[in-house]
């Protein structure tokens, strides 16, 4: 009797189909890739890394066992330390939740707090790892458009009226407001207050993604709406990805104790590795992690400079974009009369790739943008890159 | 004005509400604690980790990035090395998950089959991590008995023709064949032919955990259910955290293709460290994995047999228990007469602690129960506990 075939995405649940479409993660190859919020792998502190997994395990053996090791603590505490510092806020340590990456506090603020069909307020654009939790939760996504201010609180506050008059649960607004992902933009202080004044007004929880914060080139960043919280709406999101490398694989949440429960609730694994958060409690706390900050955020802000001389050398009759003040991106809008699609198909055929402006909106518009992510590149990468994009564009100018 | 208060539990969502006891990991602290699936850290190869962890930082800085490394890869690669040997397997890297432990794989599989309502077949007693899991996805939980040859494959299969007669979902069942977790029972060879046909009969997946099939004291394995598996079904889950160390947070999955990209679409961090994932490649395919499973696996069986020596000295009148072939644990059951409750608080007051049987019932049953966890304490400290355990018996007997 031959084996019947067997589908197991027959028996697969709606969130599984749903994501089917893998994460595009940027792939080594021979084309240059502006896909990604990848950090330059020239900036990995190897050797200090290296050294701390050592200590790590010559003086805590119990990194390597299950449960809250004195290694979490340690993490822990630099945690507190490092708010205390930039925000002013005091907290316990039943406020600080240890997770792999920002991505896994965010897709646990998810689980935790939205049911299928309850509201999300997003940033339009938005991440896009983000946008992929929510739908995968089959959340109720509405986004808010973001000018160089940051998040529109006046179309936010319109929709809100909007969702409470249509008895939806509003439960989270997820942003990024110190040098946006996709766009770069820093959330004025004023629509700062306002945004957490509509947080109480509406009761619902603002997820505050800090993932950039430390990348800044110029201007004065406001006070986080963590500092400014006094009601405990705000979850601080934080990440040591980029400011020391994804590979460690540890972020954080900070906030009320109440929602970190709630995070650790809804965990499907046991925590994140104890090894790893030693050895990044060991090299931030010995204050190499700001020396580190101090040396590579002026590799990125040369590298902002130089795509925005190569933009506006190569590619200012086609595209329009602001300079962001921050972070590892620019946002760019197609002039009217190119087709996004064929210059996709044209700056592949050139060598290079970006990512689709739709795959950071909710609502999959914006098909007239796209993303360039210039973190990883050399500045060299940059200037042929942008000039293969400014090739591609006048390719396909009419 | 003053800060109303606010209260995150009031948004947070079924799930969250459902997990917040918190997972009993076993604290330190004064007691002799037989709680927790928890290796022994003397068996930890501290310094063999040490050093992978620089060899890998020092040939392959790209452990430190996000994506599909070399450093997965590697791991991928001993994997399926690793299922030629011992399943007889071929299988392709897109067969391979790599995982935060095997609890992890266990959350994925849920979130991706398992729709609310969905039936899943556990048994009775279960892993209680995989208990905690299914319960916070609300998914139909049903606990078939296990005696000393397994899962009791006849009550499976009335099981299964009620559900199917009520025309539930029959999605998943999870079962720890080898060294069963609480039971320590191996599934007879021809109980898990039994259990593969029913499989394809009655269409559900079947997720083998294999967590602790290293830890063989005496008796043969049948083979794995993965080995025989024609038909796509079985999804083979391991873990490095009992035969190396719970801190380097590694797992895998291995199966379907399908299954493979299903587990994957529902992931909520970006993938298990790639740093973590070379230092297990780098140390298991040198060879010394399994130089120091031949070492571990007798300080085990001496613990096993010491417990079980203890117990008959201490308390053979007062609880009946099966020899474990191997694994971590032996599960007792309580004579007649002495009240579960009385007992868990005499046993404390004597300074041991336990699982209560009941957190391994889907159900909740089995009050008369407990597991005694022997993997992570010394032979003295069994000798001291089982001693204590028996002056708690004699405390409580009629």
């Amino acid at each position: 009797m031959p084996v019947p075939t067997f589908d197991p995405l027959s028996l697969a649940a709606p969130a599984a189909l749903r994501g089917l479409a893998p994460y595009p993660f940027p792939m080594p190859g021979p084309i240059i890739n502006f896909r990604g919020g990848v950090p330059d792998p020239v900036t990995f502190p190897l050797r200090d890394l290296a050294d701390a997994a050592q200590r790590v395990l010559r003086d805590d053996p119990t990194a390597l066992q299950y449960g809250y090791t004195s290694a979490y603590q340690r993490l822990s505490d630099y945690l507190i330390s490092r708010y205390a510092r930039d925000d002013g806020r005091t907290l316990n340590p039943d406020q600080i939740s240890i997770n792999a990456g920002a991505g896994q506090a965010i897709a646990l603020a998810c689980t935790a707090f939205v049911a299928p069909g309850d509201a999300v307020i997003l940033e339009a654009p938005t991440f896009a790892w983000a946008l992929r939790i929510w739908k995968m939760h089959d959340a109720h996504t509405t986004g808010i458009p973001v000018d160089g201010d940051g998040l529109q609180t006046d179309a936010l506050e319109t929709k809100l009226r909007q969702l409470r008059s249509e008895g939806r649960p509003i439960k989270l607004l997820y942003t990024v407001p110190s040098f946006h992902n996709p766009t770069g933009a820093v959330l004025s202080a004023g629509r700062r207050r306002r945004l957490l004044a509509l947080a109480a007004e509406y009761g619902f929880l603002i997820l505050e993604d800090n993932t950039y914060r430390e990348f800044r080139f110029e201007g004065d960043l406001p006070p986080s709406l963590f500092a400014q919280d006094a009601g405990g709406r705000v979850v601080s999101i934080g990440t040591f990805s980029k400011i020391i490398a994804p590979g460690v694989r540890i972020g954080w949440a900070a906030g009320h104790p109440d929602v970190v429960r709630a995070l650790a609730a809804v965990r499907g694994d046991l925590g994140a590795s104890p090894w790893m958060a030693g050895v990044v409690a060991d090299y931030a706390s010995s204050g190499k992690l700001d020396a580190h900050i101090r040396d590579i955020v002026p590799l990125y802000h040369a590298k902002r400079d130089r795509i925005v001389a190569s933009l506006s050398e190569r590619c200012a009759p086609y595209l329009r974009w602001r300079t962001p003040p921050g972070g590892f991106f620019i946002w760019v809008t197609i002039a009217d009369g190119i087709d996004p699609t064929k210059l996709a198909a044209a700056a592949e055929l050139e060598g290079i790739s970006y990512s689709a402006g739709h795959l950071y909106m909710a609502d999959a518009s914006a098909r007239n943008t796209f993303r360039l992510s210039y973190s990883h590149l050399s500045l060299a990468e940059i200037d042929r890159g942008i000039a293969a994009l400014g090739r591609a564009l006048a390719r396909c100018a009419p």
